[in-house]
């Protein structure tokens, strides 16, 4: 069923002037400053087993209350598997060195049956596979697995990924539906697209076999998180996140159409069952996953790709309940959905999932990074009173490497391909080497996008050869060009969201794209009453937002769009990094007429010019409010 | 320092439709229900002590949990209050048989101490006073008292006052700065503003100095709180609320600028405040009260007078934080800002004052009750999804009784005398037996206010009487008229919100006040981001909404009101007791038009007819939406 195939980070080289700052700068800043992190915060050492029991150690009836602590095999995981991206890119034989000591600490720690929770391990080893639910000893395994399969990738060697083998044969062991085993999923989903890539590796069905029970063993009934917490003398009834709509198991994975729960948890398991759709030619759970898309899509998703408006339950409530000032937005959130929107597209190449996969990155998963590569956003609203900040680290520190480990894989959202077709989702300058039935193709984007819509693309195969190239006329556009060696194609009825270009492809040709990209006033529906009455200025796939420094120092809550403003021509700037500015004359509110809270007047209003920056961009320059969705007046 | 006393509710005979229906239906059918209800929901029975535990008894480490059984007995002193105001209206043998039997129980349930809290003493007597912050003991005898004074003055039998008076012996035994003595005070304030109600009976000064040794205590170091938590074993630091600004403990009551916390507690405090000021004279205390209304009623209030947005707290939060949908604003927090603002008008005659009471009673407070007097909200949001709606009863009922007892006394609020003054705060039609100077004056209001501003005043002095008429022209009104015996007066240049005229009054001299009263347009300061856009409609001293049933069904969260739309002529509606309704050519958001949740088009909108009925209305024909802040375009 898997109609197109990624065409892999490693082979895509990354030149444009946007991703490739990113770039440079997570691999020369935040992943080697995140290893420190790692160090300074106790996670490497507490991979050091048995030790003695912590002063955290967790009271039986309080478990549900867990610390970060039990995370932490997951965050060492991610690391690794962000840092072996970063070898893709450039062999280091001193990241190699960190990694490798980790590896030695972790066979160290494994048990000779091959479980390998380094958490349960040096405390409570008596109660390994007690509670799934809470304690997130699969998706620990998961993050592991993911960074093992990475490391082997980047280097070719196997200590890790065999130490995981062991570690998923013995998860394969205890759970599953045969006699003697526990029929068991995890309550964090991970470990199912983990197995996935793993089985892109080995080739072996039990692993792809593993992933697709635990997606399919969820939410059925009896259900294992209550049988789970009777064993363990809990009142199943009094699971502290009240519901398992929570972690997606409150119904069979296949009978579920609403986005429910905490987003992360939600946006992993929807990614492993895209994959598993098309690895397994599975119809009905490709049709659960459209329905879930266009659920999430239409009434959930915050216009930066954000996901999740509740702090409470770090994830979803109701239809349209988008508030921006307490927006949770994680940022792993968003990095999962783009995750999500890649798989959906090789299953189906709309360009509806290319548009919120742009969406999503350039603008929620984006700015939970800052410009020097070391600070980060776990939250992401869409406005602020100037109150949120970014930080060096978090307790839970998900986030961080969520985004080090998407910057440092980047090129691998750009393309994919299919039997005789080559789609461009993602443009950006950058060199790709594809093989397309056989032939080898080098394909060259020169662009400056995300600043301008011009793309040069130059295609180069190897010998003459027959193909489609699929361009992505993103839904944002509304008018494009495209020229093919000097001669128009028409650009504006894409099916599907891709322009079709099927001929010849000979050595010199070249594609002209001009995506026309002025500023976009977007409004929400109505339905998102947070929303009503204000607007929010896009360009291209950036979404941009009022930053208090750069306008007059007022709060941004009182600055006003009138709807016949006329926005300025954008203009480049040089700060942080490089962006294009957008202007236009706007309003503020007046405040200085006294205390009334109640009149029976509008607030004057008094002209003032509004400067807006990416969304991405914001809060790197000091505190101060910052504001998305603007009153339109 | 108090410079004018209210006219008792007693000396006021009701007589206009608009507060005759509101006063006919709570003592025909609010106040007997509710002894029902105190019946059904074994609060009465709660009185015969000793009794078996309960099965709610509650675990040490868990008692800052506490059931609403621990408040049982206020809301049995709220009715028996609420029932002696219903007794000066008429007296009943029927509610008076109930009132003594609920008399007995209690002097069968007194220790020969004086202590008298039937929760402590049926269940763990032992622990009585331990744990002032949470358990509510004095906050239950505060209200137990008031029922006392109020039926003592309804009847004159003083067996329930007597037994209070033990009580409160026994208190001021054990609370207090002698030695061997408590330092302690109630986590919610109550008991200060019954212990001056007991003074102004008894006229003993120590009820007045217990009072003010509650209020002046409050929030001292070493925190009574603190080392009462110690005391019981517990950490102080785990205090379930987080900080005493919960409770206004966190400082001293006279170092107190911001309106924090619980929103019932701080008004119930503040009215004791404002009492102590004027008994004592204490210029302090009244500019304390003074700075707390200032912060209140120009950041912290809903323009419906609903106080508290959070229900984490009860209470308020941040400066202009009012959210609409999720607004707290318990009808017993509207109901004590009345309390309060009288308390201020008493001490300083300032129609802002009145303005902020008008419009607490119109909207906030009486919204609490249902047309048939007989379903409550606990809760009064400005913005409704159709979830919310009225309920029978409460497990913590103290809204209940909390209206009943206003309206059975709102006569009390229309009118104060000073040494030569009479002033008019609230209009309505009544007739009021006044004494000035020593000579009896009745005053007569003949109008439909609120539905019109015209009202005729009759004043008849026993004998000719020179004193100041004070008529309040109020905050909302942009004009008026005033003849004396057909001669105009200038109406429109009030002082402090009050017209005054003194001359000699005569038997049947009759003033005309005519306050125009179209349809206003309010606005919220910039400040509340909530309302940025919005608009909402008032006439007089009522603020109105648009619930669904009246606009075609439709969400109201759909419904806009363009900002040159006639409002056309208000109209008398006979419906739901009789009211006027206003109608406006407005507009609908279209949402037939498909799924996007964003796009480049701001909503189409189509042209409606809006039907706004006065907030306090609302939720009396079934479920549906509702909207008081309406998106101006």
């Amino acid at each position: 069923m898997r109609q197109y195939m990624s065409v892999d980070f490693t082979d895509v080289r990354i030149e444009g002037e946007f991703w490739r700052e990113r770039l440079d700068t997570v691999l020369a800043r935040t992943i080697p400053s995140q290893h420190e992190k790692l160090v300074r915060h106790g996670i490497l050492d507490s991979l050091d087993v048995p030790q003695p029991p912590p002063p955290l150690r967790i009271p039986r009836n309080e478990r549900h209350n867990f610390t970060t602590q039990i995370f932490w095999d997951s965050d060492v995981g991610k690391w690794i598997e962000a840092a072996s991206y970063a070898l893709q890119h450039r062999r280091d034989a001193g990241i190699e060195a960190k990694i490798d000591a980790i590896v030695e600490q972790l066979a160290r720690a494994q048990l000779s049956d091959g479980y390998l929770n380094c958490w349960y391990i040096g405390r409570e080893i008596e109660n390994r596979w007690t509670n799934l639910r809470d304690n997130h000893e699969l998706y620990c395994a998961g993050h592991m697995l993911e960074g093992a399969v990475a490391y082997f990738k980047a280097t070719g060697r196997s200590r890790l990924l065999d130490i995981m083998l062991r570690y998923v044969d013995h998860i394969a062991s205890v759970f599953g539906r045969g006699e003697g085993q526990k029929r068991g999923y995890c309550g964090h989903q991970e470990i199912e697209l983990a197995l996935i890539k793993l089985y892109h590796v080995t080739r072996d069905r039990k692993h792809l076999d593993l992933a697709a029970y635990f997606i399919d063993e969820r939410g059925s009934l009896p259900h294992y998180f209550d049988m789970e917490a009777s064993a363990r003398g809990d009142d199943p009834k009094k699971f502290w996140a009240k519901t398992y709509e929570y972690n997606q198991s409150h119904k069979p994975v296949r009978a579920q159409d609403k986005v429910v729960g905490h987003a992360v948890r939600a946006m992993y398991m929807y990614a492993a069952m895209a994959d598993l759709a098309a690895e397994l030619g599975d119809a009905e759970l490709k049709r659960t996953c459209e329905q879930l898309w266009r659920d999430v899509t239409s009434k959930r998703m915050y216009v930066t790709g954000g996901l999740g408006p509740s702090a409470t339950n770090e994830g979803f409530t109701q239809d349209y309940d988008l508030p921006n000032d307490t927006a949770y937005a994680e940022t792993c959130a968003s990095v999962a959905l783009i995750f999500w929107a890649k798989r959906m597209l090789n299953l189906d190449l709309d360009g509806a999932y290319a548009d919120i996969m742009e969406q999503a990155l350039y603008n929620g998963a984006l700015s939970g990074l800052s410009r020097d590569g070391t600070r980060y956003f776990y939250q992401n609203p869409l406005e602020s009173d100037g109150s949120h900040s970014r930080w060096d680290w978090h307790p839970c520190p998900c986030c961080t490497m969520n985004v080090s480990r998407l910057v440092a894989s980047i090129g691998g959202y750009f393309y994919s391909v299919g039997a005789d077709v080559l789609a461009v989702h993602l443009y950006g300058g950058s060199t790709a080497s594809l093989t397309i039935e056989g032939t080898p193709v080098v394909l060259r984007q020169v662009t400056d996008y995300p600043w301008t819509g011009s793309i040069r693309i130059e295609v180069e195969p190897a010998a003459p050869l027959s193909f489609a190239l699929k361009l992505r006329i993103p839904g944002w556009a509304r008018s494009a060009t495209i020229a093919v060696n000097g001669k128009r194609v028409d650009a504006n009825t894409p099916a599907r969201g891709y322009v079709e270009i099927r001929r010849e492809w000979r050595q010199g040709d070249k594609v002209e794209l001009d995506i026309a990209m002025p500023v976009e006033r977007v409004y929400a529906s109505p339905k998102v009453k947070m929303d009503v009455g204000r607007v929010a200025l896009m360009r291209g796939p950036l979404v941009y937002c009022l930053e208090q420094i750069d306008n007059s120092d007022a709060p941004t809550e009182l600055l006003r769009l009138p709807r016949d403003a006329e926005v300025d021509d954008p203009v480049r700037d040089d700060a942080l990094g490089g962006f294009v500015r957008i202007a236009a004359k706007g309003a503020k509110a007046d405040t200085a007429g006294g205390q009334a809270l109640y009149g029976n007047r509008p607030p004057d209003l008094m002209p003032t010019q509004l400067t807006a920056l990416p969304y991405y961009l914001w809060s790197n320059r000091g505190p101060g409010s910052m504001t998305v969705w603007i009153p339109e007046v």
